[in-house]
C-alpha cells in the first residue's frame, strides 16, 4: 500500500515546474492568476514573467519588446525565412512551416546573439576581477578568437556595412541608462569592442549588427545567454509566420529554391553502369 | 544575351514579397524603414504589420497582444508543452525544443482557434445573407457538427468547467466594443452559441474556452482563421520556451514521458521464436 | 489503498503498445527477442514487422526494399532536400537538418503516394462492389479530379516527361505478380488509369510517376495509405541526410536559397514614415 | 551581357553536388541510373552509396543494415518515442510526427554512437601513434572523462545491465572479421574498453551497449562521427512511424505525457495578486 501511495507520489513528481499551477477552472503563473494578467501584462512582459519568474519594470519591457521586434525577419535570403516559405507551398500548416524554420536558428544562424551576449559578460566579468576596460576587452577578445575563429559575434555584416537595426536598439539602451533604468554597462563595452576590432582592422570599421546590439539589451536585462537564443527565436518565428502565409498564398506548389532550369551543378562521378555484378553478389 | 538577362529577371523573381525590402544598410517592412519602428512598434503591432500589411490602431494592437499572451501555455500536460520539456534533455537547443512543440500545434492541439474562427465567420455571413441570428447559429452549428463531429471548438473543456481565460477576454472585447474600437459582433455571436449549445445539452453550460474567446479577438480584428492558428503557435512559443529552459536546468538526461519504473503496458504477441526459418529464406 | 493501486495502474496503462516489450535485459519486438532479429532480418524486413505486426514474406519485403530505395531523393530543387542543405549550414545537428526537411513531406511534397494508393483502393473497392475495371476507373477519376482539382496523383511529372523510376519498380511488380506473390491488381489499375488519363487528353501521355509506382507496390502490400506517406518519409529521409552531410562540409554558413546578389524583387509598399504619430498614440 | 552569363552560371552553380545528377527523363545516383539500381541494390546499400560515394561489398551492406534495425525502437520511455507518439495524437501528420520525434535526437539521446566512434577513432590514432593498446585505451578514457565527465558512450544502461543488442552485433563483427571482410580492430578496442572500465569499478561490469554495438559497426565501416548520429536518425525513424502509426489509431486527442490526473508538482511562489499597480504603470 504505501508502495503504491510512493508511486503515486513519484508519478506526479515527475513534472515539476515554478511556472505554472492548475486546477480545474484555476490557472496561475509565478503565482499569478490569469484573468488578473490578462488586459494588464503585455506579451513582452509575459514572457519576462514565463522566463525570470517575475515581472518586469516598464522599462525592462519596453526594452525586451523592442530586442524581440527588431528580428523577426531578414528577407527570403535567411535560411530560416527561406525555408518557412518552401514549407508554406508543401501542404503543411503555419505551426509546421514554422517548426521547421525556428528549427534552423543554431549556432551559427541564430547563435551569434547568444555568444555576443557570453562574450559581454566574459568582459564584465574581467572587469569586477580588476581588469581595466580596454584590457579586458583586449583579452576577451584575444581568447575569443584563439578558440572560435576570426567571427566576433556581435559585429559585422555580410550584407550591411552599417547594421540599421544597431543604432537605434543601442540609442534606447543609452535613453533607458540616462534614466537610470540600467547601467549601461553592457553598451559601454559593446563600443569598446567595436572601437578595437577597427583598431585590429586598420581603422576600418566593423560595427555593431543585429545580434550584438539586442545583446547588449539582453545582457542589460540579464538573460542568461542560451536563454537569449530562445528569444531570438520567438521574434524570428514572427518572420517565419508572416513568410509563410504570404507564399501559402501564391500559386506554387513544391516550390523549390531557385526556378528550376537553374538546377544545380552536378560535379560527382560521370555516367557508369553497374555492369554484371552488382553488390548484392559481390 | 536577352536569354542571360531573362534568366537572371526569372531568379531575382523567384522570391517575391510585399513584407521585406532590403539593400545594403536599408531594411524596409512594408515600406516603414526598421529605424523608424524600433521603439516605437511594440511587438504585437510588429506581429499585426507583418502579417496584415499595415500598422494596427492601438486599440487593436492591445487586443492582439492580450489574444497572444493569454493563450502561451497551459502546462506539462499539454503535448507541445511535455514535448518542449523531453527535447531539452536531449542535448538539443532551444530552438530545437520549440521547434519539435510548435510542430505538434496541428489540428487537434492548435487548430481549435482556427476552427473557432471559421464558425464565427461562417454565422456571420449567414447573418449577412439574410438569416436572423438564432437561426444562423442553429445551423451552422447543425452543419458542422454534422461534418466534423460532436466537438464545437471553442466551447467546452476536457479540464476546466469554466476556462479562467475566457470572460477576461470577452470582457477587452466588450470594452472595446463599448468604445467602438471594434464592432462586438463576434462577441454576440459566441455568447449566442453558447446559449444553444446549453439548451442542446438541457441546460448543461458548454462555455467559452481559451480557443473560443481568443477566436472571438481574432474575427473581430479581421484575421484569416489559417493565420489564427499562426497567432496562436507564436503565443505558445512563449510557454514553449520557458518550459524548456526550465527542464534544461534540471539534471534529467533523455527524460521520457513518465517515471521509468512505470514503463507501458505491452499488448502485443506472446514470446516467439524465429524458429529455423527466417523471412530471408522464405 | 486500493485508490493508489488503481492510480498506478491507470499509469502504467497511460502507454499501451502491441510493437515492444522490455524488461532489464529483454526486447521483444512483436514477441520476438532482438537476439533473434539481428543478422537475420533485414531493415525493410525490420520496417515490416514493426508497422504490420508480422514479417514479410522474402518477395515482400523486396518490393518494399525497392519502393524505399527508389525514393530517396530528386535533387536539391526539392524542397524537402533543399532545406537538409540549409539546415547544415546553420549549425545545427544532421538530426535537426534532417527533421526540418521530413516535415514538408505533406499533402503537396510527400502525399501524392498516400492518395494515389487511396486512388487504387478506392477503383479496386468499386471492382469488388462489381464495376467493370473501365467504369470503375473512369468513376473514380470523375468522383476524384471533382473533389481535388486537375492533378491526379500518381501520373504526370512536372520535370520528367516520363519518370525513369516508374518502369523498372513497375516491372518489380509484373515479375512478382507471375510468380504469385502478389497479386497485380494494382499494376493493373494503375495501367488502366494511365490509358484512361490519354484518352482524356487526346492521346498525350501522363505517365505513372514515381508516387503512382511505389504507390502500386505499397498497395499491392496491403499498407494503409497514411501509412504510405511514412514509408516515403523513411525513404526520403536517406537523401535529406546524404545531402545535408555533403553541405555540412562545405564553406557556407547561414546558405541562403540562391546566390546573395540576386535578393528577391519586392513588391509591396513605396518607402513610407511613420510620421508623428505612430500606432502607440493612434 | 557577360555579366549576366556570370549571373546565371552563378546561380546554377550555388548549389553543387556529387549525389545526384538529373535531366528531364534522367536520373542518376553517383554516376549510376536509376534504373539499374531499382531491384538490384538495397535500402542499406543506397544509404551507403548515397553518404559514401560508392557500392559497398556484400558483407559492408549486411553490417550497415544490421546497425540501423538493432536500434529502430526502445519504447515509449525514449523520448524520442514518446514524442511521435504524443504528435500523433494532435492532428498532425505521419511525417510531422517522425520529425518532432528525430529532431530531439541530439548530444544525449541520439549521439552517444557519434561520441563512442569519436573515442574508438581516438583510441586506434594512439595505436597507429605508437601506443601499446592498452596505454592508448587507458589514456583516451583519462582524457574523455576529463573533458566530458563520467559517462562513457556506448558503454553501460540506466535500463539493462546487459544490453541484448549489444552480443549479436559484435557477434556479427566478429564473424565478418574472421572471413577478412573487415578488420575486426575496433571489436577488440571495445573489448579493452570494457575490461579497463570493470577493473575502474572493481570488477562491475560496464558493459558495451547498443551505441558502442553501432559504434564499432560505424568503425569498421569508416563512418565518419557525425555521419553515424544521422545513420542512427534513419533507423530510429523507424520507431517513430511505427509508434506514431499505433497511436494515431488510438482515440485520444492532445495525448498528454502521463495521466491527467497526476498533473504536475507545482514548486513556485504562492497565489498573489498584481494588486493595484502593474508593471505597465511602473
Amino acid at each position: 500500500m504505501s508502495e503504491n501511495a510512493d508511486a503515486e507520489r513519484l508519478a506526479r513528481d515527475w513534472w515539476r515546474t515554478e511556472i505554472i499551477e492548475m486546477s480545474p477552472g484555476v490557472i496561475r503563473f509565478r503565482g499569478y492568476p490569469i484573468e488578473e494578467l490578462i488586459g494588464r501584462v503585455s506579451l513582452a512582459q509575459m514572457i519576462w514573467l514565463m522566463t525570470r519568474g517575475e515581472l518586469p519594470s516598464r522599462a525592462q519591457g519596453e526594452l525586451l519588446d523592442a530586442a524581440l521586434m527588431a528580428g523577426v525577419d531578414h528577407g527570403p535570403q535567411a535560411p530560416s525565412i527561406a525555408i518557412a516559405r518552401m514549407a508554406a507551398t508543401c501542404g503543411v500548416g503555419l505551426n509546421n512551416a514554422i517548426a521547421s524554420a525556428v528549427n534552423v536558428l543554431g549556432d551559427v544562424h541564430g547563435g551569434a546573439g547568444e555568444q555576443a551576449v557570453e562574450l559581454f559578460f566574459d568582459i564584465a566579468a574581467r572587469i569586477d576581477a580588476g581588469e581595466a576596460q580596454d584590457d579586458a576587452v583586449r583579452s576577451a577578445l584575444d581568447d575569443f578568437t584563439a578558440q572560435h575563429g576570426k567571427f566576433v559575434p556581435g559585429f559585422g555584416h555580410r550584407f550591411h556595412p552599417v547594421d540599421p537595426r544597431a543604432a537605434p536598439l543601442l540609442g534606447l539602451v543609452d535613453a533607458a541608462a540616462k534614466r537610470s533604468e540600467v547601467s549601461g554597462r553592457f553598451a559601454h563595452i559593446a563600443r569598446a569592442i567595436e572601437a578595437q576590432l577597427a583598431a585590429r582592422k586598420g581603422g576600418k570599421r566593423i560595427p555593431l549588427n543585429i545580434d550584438g546590439a539586442t545583446g547588449v539589451i539582453f545582457a542589460e536585462l540579464g538573460f542568461a545567454p542560451p536563454l537569449c537564443r530562445g528569444l531570438f527565436v520567438l521574434g524570428r518565428s514572427v518572420g517565419a509566420l508572416a513568410h509563410a502565409w504570404e507564399e501559402s498564398q501564391s500559386d506554387y506548389r513544391n516550390k523549390g529554391p531557385i526556378p528550376r532550369h537553374l538546377l544545380w551543378t552536378y560535379t560527382g562521378p560521370p555516367a557508369r553502369s553497374l555492369g554484371n555484378k552488382g553488390p548484392t553478389s559481390d
